[in-house]
């Protein structure tokens, strides 16, 4: 494993350290004959990207990204994709402090410990400057994809919460705030919120929300391959991922089946959508939903108690620019994600049935 | 894929449909030289099963495991361990009624529309029963991990709910009461509820928690095979859950990152955990906590509208005997998958650093 | 890996030692709606089993498969096909006198310092009983296929070997003759030769032809999972196999390109076919063909020197019944598999480019 | 699959075409605390690249790799190591005349109908160009097998072959000749063929023979991932290479078994080696001892009658520098392959059984 690889069909292998020359990936499985758009690409890039809002870090990291092989004329070919996007921005002397000193829920202690030593700069491989190189796989596979819509969206930033049922939101709305939540009145006080935490010198938390349109029926390998499961998987790999919930997910858990059972009509469809459009890890035609929890990241730009390497006591400051709210930069990375999960899962259900 | 397999050093890969002959699977990857009790794997297994107690499907199953390879004397191996389950208790008359029905929330519509045909007798595939060999597997796994101690209980049904963090309760008398709740207040509350259920021929949801304790510092394999990721994949491949959070989970998204950090001590242990034991994806020597949430399940004893495979819409009623609540019998599956889970991880854990 | 199942779409995972109550697999990703024909999976398996004919080992197995799951209604309905085949004739007792004996060029020896221990009774995991398995999803994996062609045949035994081009031999008269080599001349001195080496309680070796026609052109994944390198990998996993070559193989190693190449006609054929139906690792549409060689099998009918767990000196002869040469019953191992190979890549195939 | 990975543990993953910018890897699985040479790394390469004798082709590769990831300081990380090799002496305008034309046994027209489209230029993807990140990998799998010497020779070059034991060969004399024949005779009459061959704008085929030393016992997984198994695949995934054998490979199919089983020595060790160090599949402390078969190259400097993608007869003839034999070049290229697998099942082996 050593765990640099996503998917099985479609698959994604990373590498690069936050303050290395550059950070790349390999796309292996990707069908020949797409179409590329690189536009799209550096979209979501841009989406990603530090510095893009007054509410996000401020770091600027162009991330352009260079294809070296299989693509030609615009067109997949089959082979390998391979891919880099330079790491501009570096200062590694930003870093030197942090050297020896474990940030508290940080993952500086968790790899020196199971590796015997690590790059220190900037996070190294653990720095969420990783998840560029998802963007770009996932927006490729989006193009994979090309009716399955796959749209993420800030629903809270700690107690403010967009409480209404996805269907009543106006999703092409999203883009039109920095904090991405596709509700006028409360994305204005998560952005007024995060300024203060930001102000703080501290970090905050929240929930994005993900709603997948038009996927096919029969998506998903039962038992342990699970629809959902696999989104879990992917979700929770992604820095600072604390929870995940599929359709009517932990509130769910407090409801009698009788009125739990999402009822079909006629035609297949069902008036309510609690299975977030999964049964028995299988797509069944109607909207997947699912949401997942994010922690305050780590690292504050204020001041606290800790250890280093050799079990003194210190105190620990971040330097430089650390997003106060992972949240709005995340939306790419979720519907990446997704993206990625599936494209696998459209790949393996072209293998489904004898075609008679 | 095809979704039949967990695991990738420690593999289990399972068959069997609920009304087949027999049940079982193959353990590849177990290394040599594990002394094997049986008495263990029957015990798991006897936590699974129907009939055990008032608040449970009274289907009886006998569930006594038949082992055919990888064990010499009680002894492992290295080869691989074939096993299976003989279905005693199937009668295939029962299930007539629901050949070309699609029961609501149910699997019958998926599995129809991907695979074009199903074995329908009581669940076939998709039926719980299958989840039996994954207590055996877990069994061996946990036979495997040998101090590390998976322990599992159910922490609400409907909105009974244990809200006491897991360190101050006796997790020894989590077998005491037939919920398998650790506290003798909320678990009969929870008996009074489930049988009020079963009376409405009805079903309730739940959430599952588990603690793992002694799980060394270094596990999981950071990036996309984050250890809490792999837990989360894992815990929503059971049948009807529906959320999975780590640590602080959903309600750490709504904290500050300055109260949220988990504070080391000298000794790198940390005084809270809302890391829940993982950081970056890699265990941190510190207890794992995690939560399952699990939708009540689909087949009630009452009447429901649904439709039939000619899109005729026609009425649903289970027969036999389910379970109102399947979260009792669900805390050794969470055990089981949380075992084949670190078993993978504690093998991987061997293949990180040179000895030197 | 611990190397137990073959395969990466149409997956075999199999169980079993010689000697326990039953041996059995596990296929999974067979997809649903293939019609399954158990007369040609039981004459497969009688051209594999023991005592079918004076050359062969005159044990008696009878190989009766015993289906328990993914198939309903003699239909696959694409859930995993658990099988198993009751080992009806192991006798213990006439391996307790090999119990801590390494037998010269047996597996004995490796297994014992691999694993630390191992089951010693037949040859254990290590016993050819093991490649039944192979048989049973071999011919499913053929029925799979349909149209495609995998013919096997004995084309040596020791210094009797059959030099002409397959395009000029009768590929139907393989089964005409127990040695399964298609002219009669050279079958009835292989015939003579195995009785003698019988005789003498000696082994002999050989090599096995396998031609595959009515492929598809663009089968294979190229760079490290070429065909041949596939098909190398599956052969070469059979006992007693120790070479493998493709095409033109060794002989083609003293040729000049100019003679070698394989000029196309006009409609992509080829007049010869140096090439082996493979160019680049990718099918050409042009028949497959290549060439496995097998090593007498170690276990004799007379004594041989050899040293024991203790490091002792002692003496080593086989008890029971062996065969004096493998080739024969090897000939359907051969061919399935081959038919697990190109039931992979012709699922692989599926994925390889959209189809606009 | 999609074929640009090997290993499972030890993982290789590339990309690149032969005139793209770049072509490089991602090795994933390296244990952390590995100190890397460079020196060496580039050695290796610097036995592939072309241009290094008067032999092999004339084009100038630099072949200078970069590292971006993984490495801090000189040692691994733990962590992926991405790397690539800039393609300098690509020259699109080469190749512009094969755009449309199938060369004869070249994997133009395989490519083609597989994926409806390709890159041509100087072979694109198939070109041998990409075994260079084989070497790269295949240096550092060598670094981390310490003890374990992999040396591959040529054994032949078309009728020219050096017949005798590799026990009795001076293999420190390998690289004292530009074809890396261990004999002064037979190595100048095989570069006087080679020079005759080039001349005729010719190619010829050969074998390399590989001897691995020191190998620990009990490398390798039986039955479908033997060792000999997993080597076979690997070098039959070299372009050109047409066969694979192991110990006495085909010749040990004419052979008895009387006098083919390898006697042991009261220490384990046996005094011929007709097993080629493996038994069963696993590595029995002696050395690892195989033979492969490469074809002439297809291209060729003279001019063949062949077919273009519009089914019209045409003419072939290389432009540009083309080995006339890939023998000399291809054997570092053998020797990463073996250490790739070997590092494979290293790692595999710190698995097999509990330290108690």
């Amino acid at each position: 494993m050593a765990g640099n690889t996503f998917g099985n069909l479609f698959k994604l292998t990373t590498f690069g350290e936050s303050h290395g020359v550059a950070i790349g990936g390999i796309i292996d499985g990707c069908p020949s004959g797409l179409s590329i758009n690189f536009e799209k690409i550096q979209y979501e890039l841009s989406r990603r990207k530090p510095g893009q809002s007054s509410i996000v870090t401020q770091r600027r990291e162009d991330d352009f990204v260079i294809f070296f092989s299989g693509i030609f004329n615009g067109i997949t070919t089959g082979t390998p994709i391979g891919f880099f996007i330079y790491n501009r921005n570096q200062k590694s002397i930003d870093y030197e402090h942090i050297k020896s000193i474990y940030r508290p829920s940080h993952s500086d202690f968790t790899y020196d410990k199971k590796y015997g030593l690590r790059d220190y700069r900037g996070g190294g491989r653990y720095s969420a400057r990783e998840t560029v190189c998802r963007v770009v796989a996932g927006s490729i596979a989006k193009q994979l994809l090309k009716d399955i819509k796959i749209i993420a969206y800030v629903s809270s930033v700690e107690y403010f919460s967009l409480e209404k049922n996805y269907r009543y939101l106006n999703l092409n709305s999203i883009e039109s705030n920095p904090v991405r939540c596709p509700d006028p009145d409360i994305s204005s006080k998560m952005i007024d919120l995060i300024k203060k935490v930001r102000k703080s010198g501290d970090s905050v938390g929240g929930v994005i929300s993900c709603v997948i349109k038009n996927v096919p029926i029969g998506l998903g390998e039962p038992i342990f391959n699970k629809l959902h499961a696999e989104l879990a998987s992917a979700m929770l790999s992604i820095n600072a991922a604390k929870g995940f919930e599929s359709g009517s997910g932990f509130s769910g858990s407090q409801k009698w089946g009788y009125n739990h059972n999402d009822i079909f009509n006629v035609d297949g469809n069902t008036k309510k959508n609690f299975s977030g459009g999964i049964q028995g890890g299988i797509s069944n035609g109607i909207d997947i939903y699912f949401r997942v929890a994010f922690k305050p990241i780590a690292t504050l730009m204020s001041t606290q108690r800790t250890i280093d390497k050799n079990e003194n006591i210190c105190l620990s400051k971040g330097k430089g620019r650390h997003d106060p709210c992972v949240l709005p930069r995340a939306v790419p990375i979720v519907e990446s994600m997704a993206a990625l999960v599936l494209a696998d899962y459209w790949l393996y259900g072209k293998l489904t049935k004898l075609c008679i």
